[in-house]
């Protein structure tokens, strides 16, 4: 677990690092209840598609004799991430006696999967290549090593990247906010643009690679995340830069045809604006078509993707075998 | 002038609307001297490409004998809007004795022009659109009915609008401030997005028109417009949105062949984000491929944009004739 992990169980209780207060203040929440952890998730102390699971893991582990109500509060908190609903459930197979013990085992899992994944994507890159990023998918999105915060730390390390931009990502700035926090830590180079600035560095040859991640991938390749993402996928595809999605296996929802079936999360118009009417969409959905390639655990998944996907469930082993050492592939729920 | 008009000379004084202090607050500068405008144009106090033109001639007005002096101060404020230096050059021909009548009529114009360009431009629309919108261009920007706005205004009285998304404009709001706080006070329902959705929005085929202003064309139709302007165009264009321009005469610029020369303001780092390093481009360039149209008060431009621009401003005769009741052409300078 690295310095900014967000979640830590310890002695009974599941400390959360408050995300909303960073990077100006590193505040820890104290969760003694499953219905504090739902709160935690719905008010994006935590957020972040496998953070958001884990910490549901975990506050399962929380629930005394009502462990059947707290799955359903968790899965009740956030609608878009799938990985959320596949952890609870996982957990719930578990049973009370159960929970704890593989909450840390997905825990383990997840850190376990974005390496391999970082790996996977990072081969991808090129000395001083400019990556773009949104949003926020670093340690803190995930408990781990992050997916396409993973993916740019491993390319970094390995010496196969010049600088990140990284687009604030209203309303909330977990870009500006918490990625440029750990970018920071990492001492990766980095600047920090509006969200319409995309258009711009990609016209001035600025760009070189876009990486993201998911909060949902359908089963033909579709794939919900931070609202924005899909303006970047348009760009890219219209300058001819490669676009791709960084996601653990858990991400990926073969009950989903396409991302027409995939809810979107509208959350508080205030979040936008005080004063005016808004609309607050915190996701958007992203066509298959427009996307490179999708970096997982098993396997870097490239069109037709709706074939890719299904070979990857329907084995675990085959993922397994290219993986690193020792951790067990995750497996779908049911 | 409207209730809102950012500008106003009165007994030797030229008062502007401080635009930073909305919408919470209706605060007026007192400039009684050039440089107090040229600080007025730098900070945002007043901006908008014809509406800091109108402030630069008034602010010439104010020069005692430093006339030239004055020129160059308002000149250098700001790089992008070739209506600041149209406007500056007028007044410096007309010299110190004409100045404050020229600025006068200058603003006569730009409420002619704008009134005659919004009813051409609204033309294109039909009953029930829905349109979408970036940064301010309504009266505030120009010190008129307003560009882009003033087409939205046309429209809605006209019966053509149903709606305008609103896209907040980052990093200073423009949008959320500003144009929400317009078109609340003319009563023409809308809703403020973050610039992030408007891909989600069209994608879920909620955007018929999307309309905005410009701080300069190119000869060759090229649109410097507020950053977040060309990804909207690039995504107007992948799910065949019609994507107007709406701009004065002046905004024309022939002597800059084509968007590569129009100069980019970066501004301060610290308007994006306090804490992280980041790049703070002002504006962005739209190719002339992308447009649908160019609304102007001489008449609606079409591609090939050279032939139609060159024709416009060779003749401004044709716009003469075109114009509402006995308001004088802008002419080009020199």
């Amino acid at each position: 677990m690295t310095l900014t992990a967000p979640l830590r169980f310890d002695d009974g209780v599941l400390l959360i690092l408050d995300q909303r207060a960073l990077p100006a203040e590193e505040r820890w929440l104290r969760c003694e209840r499953p219905s504090d952890v739902a709160e935690a998730i719905r008010t994006l102390a935590v957020r972040g598609a496998p953070a958001i699971g884990l910490a549901a893991a975990y506050g399962m582990a929380l629930a005394a004799d009502d462990f059947d109500a707290a799955a359903s509060e968790l899965a009740a908190t956030r609608p878009t991430a799938v990985n959320l609903r596949w952890a609870i459930e996982r957990v719930r197979e578990a049973g009370p006696d159960g929970a704890l013990e593989l909450a840390h085992q997905l825990h383990a899992e997840q850190e376990a999967a974005d390496h391999r994944l970082a790996e996977l994507g990072a081969e991808r890159f090129g000395e001083g290549d400019r990556a773009l990023t949104h949003c926020n998918t670093g340690p803190l999105a995930t408990g781990g090593f992050g997916t396409a915060g993973g993916v740019l730390r491993a390319a970094w390390q390995g010496g196969r990247l010049g600088q990140v931009w990284v687009s604030e990502t209203r309303p909330l700035l977990q870009g500006a906010r918490l990625t440029a926090w750990e970018l920071d830590r990492e001492g990766i180079p980095f600047r920090v643009v509006t969200d319409g600035s995309a258009g711009a560095l990609m016209a001035r040859g600025l760009v070189d690679r876009i990486v993201v991640g998911a909060d949902r991938v359908a089963a033909n390749g579709d794939v919900a995340n931070k609202v924005g993402t899909y303006p970047l996928a348009v760009l890219a595809r219209h300058h001819g830069i490669p676009f791709y999605v960084a996601a653990p296996v858990s991400t990926l929802d073969p009950d989903t045809p396409d991302g027409s079936g995939i809810p979107i999360e509208e959350r508080d118009p205030g979040e936008v604006v005080a004063d005016a009417p808004a609309l607050n969409m915190a996701f958007d959905v992203t066509p298959a078509e427009l996307v490179s390639a999708i970096f997982t655990e098993a396997g870097v998944l490239e069109p037709p993707y709706p074939d890719a996907i299904r070979r990857i469930l329907a084995r675990p082993e085959a993922g397994l075998s290219d993986r690193s050492a020792g951790q067990a592939a995750p497996r779908r729920y049911p």
